[in-house]
């Protein structure tokens, strides 16, 4: 990693006493701060930090009076980013402002600092927004309020363009109007892309201007880069008193640093854009950090300012090695054959094309490849209605957005009968940089109770392949898959000969006094070190579950024996996962009545921060399960694991 | 019940091969039909039966080729309406063409017979709908497949007008653009009434055609109940092929029964419109029919056709004895009191005011009272938004649309650690006339896996108000309030002096060798009935047991003593419910480890009929709880109470 340096806050102090006007100079150090800490976090939103940071910069530094007020005042102006993504520019302007601490500050998505996506216990974030579609209605609550009590203050919500494909806002959009919430403005960071492409080609917003005026809004439109126009904007909104107001804002993604600039850079990689999220790799760290900061001092030197002055900031502990392999990976491959073999198989994505790995079928098969936009409920219900036409739909999301935005609709298409296969991707509390709106710990619990609905996670790319082919080509119900998005921590050896059967999973390691369950590449990772960690004491082995709401007890009695100390590790939250499965079937089929089911799981809100201080904060990580459960043999106490995660 | 008669079948052929232009008496006819049906059922929705019905009428008689080629052909036109409620109309239709056989036909929502919604068990219907806004996304699926396989054919999808505040419709319409799905039409019954009011008090949909050219559909506007002019659209329609068609059909709900009819209707009543759902009284109904009938009898005259022969239709069996009582209604008393007590307190509702009993608030104190249309996501969201800003907002709707549709909005709330009480009504498998479009049965497994968010459900009244009073005022995090829509069947008498109590229950029958864990007014009742009938054999105690996901075990402990033979009720799937909290608690606590439980529960899809068969269906009524509860206690084999049912 490159040597990382920050701006500190005092500077801004300076600048802002010295050149009060110069709100550019104060964005463009505030763009060198975001770029900063989403390098040292090692992911992060780059491409809409930089295309909103300029609004947010009037907003906060001009336009509203919370920091005046401060954010407890209840006649400040509430304003929150209903995307997220750009929260690491709302840091560093917060951080600029001295409102955030430098701490937590540069310490983006991890547990010392700020997670990755907005949440109101961070100092400033009024509330908690990142998965899409949400903010304008939180907003009108906002609004309400401010009206009943009589208060002064306005409600300021930022959207994405991409975010105007979810449905929830028009129901924001018609509400807002009918309530008279005259007091709330949306302002759409318009970059005109959406994840990697352009809004365009995944689903046409066609004219944004004409659908809001047909909902009643009063609309506005300039350029969301220029302050001047900025202020005009909010000045002519001022004067509208009986609708909410919708400022298009008209931006570039990834402004301010060329090469990530569009339209050069969708340019320059054959249409897509790489710099949505994830950090830049140290080249063209260094390159756009330099550009930024030639800018900026060049900027400051025009006024006759001293330097802006830099501070070093230590570099993050390298991640801990990985695995080649990723069960994501695996999917993307196994599915592209499975297309290509499987003619009724159609695949439909909501927008996460490149993340879900479908993006090989787009390319490839175009025809067969159905691109929905961010619009997980209108994807799920098109899939009834090609699994009624005689098709066998995959429905590709992460599994926070589908299994629970889109829950309802997967009943509806349950109670037809017909088969569907989900893809949960990104399930489970890691990758834990994103945070709780992307963390998936609920999935399970909202799918399991499915009329007709069977549950799978594959531990390994060979799993993934095997229980994709057998729930594309055998299975005789619908179902969802349930895969991680991260590299898988280590190798994991199945059984040689090991083939999918419904309910049945497979002995990893050999044990005599106690049992592991668990699923996952990570969780079966931690399960193994877990009884290695234990050998030397006793004899711990070690079952692979992939299957979450269906288990056949007599298989599981076969690996067993006798042994009735069985401790379950889940990626999932404590109700509704795979020890709800295995204890409702042990007294539904009175087999292993007398067994003994430790539970360890991720309990209260799903933590934010590196993949191993999270586990460890939900006491899933293989040291403190190894402990657990040596507590739990040893002692007569009640077994409370990870307790103090919750 | 007034005696019925039904036009056969025959006569709509004798008619049809007549006067085969005289669309009108046939949908009149079917409107006779219509209306016998629901008012044999005891409930269904006539309004928007007879404003659709013209529309119906005129498609599968003239417009459609879906008689012609049959249900089966890929070739055909595929019809299904959104809303599904003008069900009964399809059905009067269908069984007119011959399509639907007669047993099925009058008896709606009756097992023997044809669901409260439609579901595509039934010949004819093409989709499962009834909860709003998901057909046009369904339509989609059906249009991309005949596009895909180059089958001839169109898709028409009906909609309300109303439930275009669902925003999943917008997703659907940026989609079925971008998709480029020309052979789509969406036809929307433009009554201007829903539920019980005008969608313009509701919430104002304004200009709809602008919305709809605005995402780039064909617009098209009509008379719904002129047959030229519905003719004169569909083949503009034809014409159009570079976009799906939106058909804006101006109808009149109640149309073709005077006092049913708006605007008429309306003023009679108040404002609100009282022929939405539920089946008209006998006088009205007799009314109703003879108006019908003479328009028929007397345009078959002017045709100097005979008159229409009428065929004499069973009354169904009346419906068992229920008390006065009803924890809904009791809800509703408890609320305005609370409301009047706690100025934190804002009631939220999306368009069931009525059912959900809070328009006693609406009127008495519209100032806390917060209508947000058919819009639950939005709903929920700013309720979010609202307990950020301080207050204590209460949400209202069916069980099935708050926990399913808004489940990624509740959770996003949840993650922000403030109050809200979500009132989940209609929670449960009854009322089973609507069908499993509104039967709830797996919103304990939807919600129990939220951080911060407890379930409680009152068994009677007096619980009812406790419980409400208990989470508004005492509780200290978020709750779900589940609640049964019907009247309770028996009186439960709750122990003096009872107090609400965080994971405890009460102890309403004393017994020694089991005990039946049960909640809400029907399982109890059943709980106590079953438990009486087994009484001469052995002694069954029952518990009423109202948090569904908190259960305190050293207090059931204290109740139960050493009996360890433990039968839970669920109104819910198996997955996820009571028997699930009880399970992970044992073992989370090694208490009563060497407890035995036996779960009856909803399997399979929630069956539609009469209360009494449903819950036979599902083996939830009391003669076969304790049947099985004896089989339990004398055999040895595994317990698979209800398996028949799933």
């Amino acid at each position: 990693m490159p040597d990382l340096f920050l701006i500190p806050a005092e500077e801004f102090t300076r600048v802002r006493a010295s050149v009060p006007d110069d709100l550019q100079l104060i964005a463009d150090m505030c763009r060198a701060n975001t770029l900063m800490s989403v390098k040292r976090a090692g992911s992060g939103h780059l491409g809409s930090s930089l295309s909103s940071i300029d609004i947010a910069t009037f907003l906060y530094y001009e336009e509203l009076n919370t920091v005046e007020l401060g954010f407890l005042h209840p006649d400040r102006d509430v304003y929150f980013s209903s995307k997220g993504h750009d929260v690491p520019a709302q840091y560093a302007i917060l951080h600029s402002l001295g409102l955030l601490d430098t701490t937590k500050f540069i310490n983006l998505r991890r547990q010392s600092g700020t997670p990755g996506h907005p949440d109101v216990r961070v100092a400033g974030i009024e509330a908690n927004t990142g998965s899409l579609g949400m903010g304008v209605s939180k907003g009108k609550g906002f609004a309400w309020a401010k009206r009943f009590t009589g208060r002064g203050g306005r409600v300021v919500v930022m959207t994405g363009d991409g975010e105007l494909q979810e449905g929830q806002n028009y129901e924001a959009f018609h509400t807002a109007v009918a309530q008279k919430l005259t007091n709330l403005i949306v302002v759409v960071d318009a970059n005109e892309l959406q994840s990697d492409k352009l809004c365009r080609e995944i689903c046409d917003l066609g004219d944004i201007r004409a659908k809001l005026a047909s909902f009643g809004w009063y609309v506005l439109e300039c350029d969301g880069h220029d302050f001047d126009a900025l202020r005009k904007a909010f000045r002519e909104a001022a004067t509208v008193v009986d609708r909410p107001k919708f400022l298009i804002a008209r931006t570039i993604k990834g402004r301010g640093i060329s090469f990530m600039e569009h339209p050069q850079a969708l340019q320059a990689d054959g249409g897509v854009y790489r710099w949505h999220s994830g950090a830049p790799d140290d080249d063209s760290y260094t390159r756009a950090h330099q550009e930024l900061l030639e800018k900026i001092q060049s900027r400051a030197a025009s006024h006759s300012l001293p330097k802006v002055r830099l501070e070093a900031v230590s570099s993050p502990a390298p991640a801990p090695a990985c695995t080649h392999e990723s069960v994501i990976e695996a999917y993307g491959k196994s599915l592209r054959r499975l297309v290509s073999e499987l003619p009724e198989v159609v695949v439909l994505d909501a927008d996460l094309s490149a993340d879900c790995r479908v993006r090989g079928i787009e390319v490839d098969l175009p025809e067969r490849f159905i691109e929905n936009g961010i619009a997980e409920q209108d994807m799920v219900s098109m899939a009834g209605g090609l699994a009624l036409a005689g098709y066998l739909p995959v429905v590709n999301s992460f599994a926070a957005f589908l299994a629970a935005r889109a829950n309802e609709q997967i009943y509806a298409n349950n109670t037809e009968g017909r088969k569907i296969v989900y893809a949960c991707n990104y399930a489970g509390v890691l990758p834990a940089g994103p945070g709780h709106s992307h963390q998936s710990v609920r999935d399970i619990s909202l799918l399991a109770s499915l009329p007709d609905l069977a549950i799978f996670q594959p531990c390994n790319a060979v799993e993934t392949d095997l229980g994709l082919t057998y729930l594309l080509k055998e299975f005789g119900s619908s179902a969802a898959i349930r895969l991680y998005l991260g590299m898988s921590p280590g190798a994991i050896n199945l059984p040689p000969g090991y083939q999918v059967e419904l309910g049945k999973g497979s002995l990893l390691k050999a044990g005599e006094q106690a049992w592991i369950l668990a699923y996952g590449p990570v969780l079966v990772w931690e399960a193994l070190r877990a009884a290695t960690i234990l050998a030397p004491e006793f004899s711990v082995g070690v079952v692979n579950v992939p299957w979450l709401n269906r288990i056949d007890l007599e298989w599981l009695e076969s690996i067993v024996g006798q042994a009735r100390q069985i401790f379950v590790l889940e990626d999932h939250a404590p109700f509704g996962g795979l020890a709800t499965t295995l204890l409702l079937e042990v007294h539904r089929t009175s087999r292993m009545l007398d067994c003994r089911v430790h539970q360890f799981a991720v309990r209260g809100v799903p933590d934010c921060g590196s993949a191993q201080d999270v586990l460890k904060f939900h006491g899933l990580d293989a040291e403190t399960i190894a402990r657990e459960i040596r507590d739990a043999r040893s002692g007569s106490q009640p077994f409370v694991a990870a307790e103090a995660g919750g």
